[in-house]
């Protein structure tokens, strides 16, 4: 416990915690500069001047997180120690409210050949349109005996698979090959309620893909990820926050729902989430976690110049950001992710927090290499929040 | 647990782990340089450039580790959760398997007086034919009821005895008094089956005494680290790693050995190592561990300059080594043992790990202050394998 809870006060100074996704980077391979380094950040240089620098270590060292996880620990979990999948965290961003019980799986749509085998595990990107008109054909035409089948649309090809019923269980593995040129996988279940759920999802995979044949990309249905809704501390009980995301992606929602956030609207763009970020602090949230993607998204596609370009997008709106009325801005990454390695990868992630009782060291950028020298040191995911607390002055002193 | 064993891929890079025994140091007291920090290298200085930097904390602050602990916290393992001896690392290294149920010890031939009083500890280093002739008259001309007694001759003084028998445990007390002028000490058990260990070693060092009684320097014999072989999980079942040693000494083959490597000859100098790995990865063994034993021995003479020697002899191979087909380079110590000090010592390691995924800091040196300042931190000693793992993109992501 990073926290004692007899020490959280239920008052005292607005904190907002951006997290940057993707945010680490490594030395470009020509001019040895991240991609932080890289960019030019007036405005992050200057609050990095008047703040305490360090990093955060998501995971065990050489561990690397993906977003879920990643995030947890930001929001004070311990990940590893937290059961929870793919599935679960697509329904509540898709505003699906999972009950105790129910099943939920991370859906693709993929196209397959006359034998069987996944030719594109995306089905050639459907319009979000397309997609939705087949989950809801999908939803409606098949039905299973005592159980129900939701899909809830995402974007492209993607949906979230929902299962409601009696004595399911979640421990069943993808179907989903993960690489094409192979035939989906079988369900396998280690236990008997997750066999239940397996002997439905494949009957169900096989009414769907009946329903499917005339379409010509979206023909067949790939699922991973089956979860059901984990026991978690709600972020009010935990730290007597009343908390808000402005999480732009359905992902980001979800994994905010699950510590007990709302979700507000946060439109579509940076700008967006300024201006929401200053009805949210008006509104009296105490507690506002703002998301942005376009950092990971240039990781993932090894696109440096793009992941420079996201960086300093955010650095022209941060002005509006600090001027929505926050008492504590914190800025870190959920993990990195390299352009040079195209995924996530185990690197800590570099942490700015800025209040009035920051110990700034001269000459220091936000940076990997800058925030190595930085006050704060080299923390762990569960220590940031009781940090954040302190430096909202919302915690009591530990003893006489 | 530092990196659960569903992460771990079948597929990746190949590493190199070596090891500079008791590589730490201390400031020379007139000119204030650690024996790193003296040392010229320039290979080691143009790797450290292109290398993530930090320290290992082999056990908790202030504990310094022997060489097995010391190892063992670089292979993965917590030494201080597992019971294991001296004499079990001495058996194993000298090509003993040792099984369940027998007990091992390191020995010494020892010089006594006419009193009984230890004068010499190693008996005036007998040479290795002396010694293995004493070890086979002894083992031959000894016999005890219902047990085996067996004498496996190493370099100088040194031997292991093997015990095999029935109903024999292995909490028993050191004879070896560790300085000179005492008499040895008698066996103390604190079991049933260990007081029995203890009668009769006592037995056999009585006869042995006689037996000895006409030799000229080794007429007694010290006895330490009474051991078994624990449980511990194998290199290839924990990291999926086809793995080998290349350790000159006994000792160190032994300690490998027992996390499950393959103990390949190693010749008799760093450029016999270099030849070997070569070879080894042409073999397609995925983790080599190459073992330096030089600066642990100028350590503990007190010798700073053959330390640096020993350091630079290391430097002078280093382009060999990197040449030889590795993906991912790990130097470190064991434990640190300062030429003020002559012993071991608590104090970090310096650790480099190089790779295409490595974050350099410009300016450092691989040395015990240059390594304060790079990316990796300090970390504990079982945090390492899963740093090298992920370095070689041998870890899977944690979580969606």
């Amino acid at each position: 416990m990073t926290c004692p809870a007899q020490l959280i006060r239920d008052r005292g100074g607005r904190i907002g915690l951006f997290v940057l996704d993707g945010l680490g980077g490594l030395p470009h391979p020509d001019h040895h500069r991240t991609e932080l380094e890289a960019a030019t950040t007036p405005h992050l240089d200057a609050l990095a001047s008047r703040s305490s620098l360090g990093r955060i270590q998501l995971l065990p060292p050489g561990i690397t997180p993906g977003s879920g996880p990643g995030h947890l620990s930001l929001f004070g979990h311990d990940p590893m120690q937290l059961e929870f999948g793919r599935g679960l965290l697509e329904a509540l961003g898709s505003d699906y409210p999972l009950a105790a019980g129910e099943i939920a799986a991370r859906g693709n749509f993929c196209t397959l050949d006359d034998a069987g085998l996944v030719t594109d595990r995306r089905a050639g990107r459907p319009s979000d349109d397309e997609c939705r008109r087949i989950c809801q054909m999908l939803s409606q035409q098949i039905s299973l005996d005592g159980v129900k089948v939701q899909l809830l649309p995402g974007k492209e090809h993607r949906f979230t698979w929902v299962l409601t019923g009696e004595a399911l269980g979640a421990t069943v593995t993808d179907n989903d090959p993960q690489v094409t040129g192979l035939q989906p996988l079988p369900f396998v279940a280690v236990d008997e309620n997750s066999e239940r759920t397996a002997a439905l999802a494949s009957e169900w995979i096989g009414k769907a893909r009946q329903l499917l044949a005339q379409e010509p990309a979206a023909n067949g249905v790939l699922l991973r990820g089956f979860s059901t809704r984990p026991e978690v501390a709600g972020f009010e009980e935990q730290y007597r926050l009343r908390s808000a995301s402005l999480a732009i992606y359905p992902m980001y929602r979800g994994v905010a729902k699950l510590v007990g956030m709302e979700a507000l609207d946060a439109g579509s763009h940076l700008t967006d989430q300024a201006e929401a970020l200053r009805s949210a602090v008006k509104d009296d949230y105490q507690f506002v976690f703002i998301h942005h993607k376009d950092t990971d998204t240039a990781g993932h596609s090894g696109d440096f110049d793009a992941k420079v370009a996201a960086i300093e997008a955010f650095d022209s709106v941060l002005p509006q950001f600090l001027d929505a009325g926050l008492d504590v801005i914190a800025i870190t990454g959920d993990h990195s992710t390299p352009t040079t390695m195209k995924e996530h990868s185990w690197h800590p992630v570099p942490l700015l927090v800025h209040s009035a009782r920051a110990l700034p060291v001269a000459g220091l950028r936000f940076t990997e290499r800058g925030c190595l020298d930085g006050d704060i040191g080299t923390i762990r995911g569960p220590e940031l929040m009781p940090l954040l607390l302190a430096h909202a002055d919302r915690l009591d002193k530990y003893g006489a």
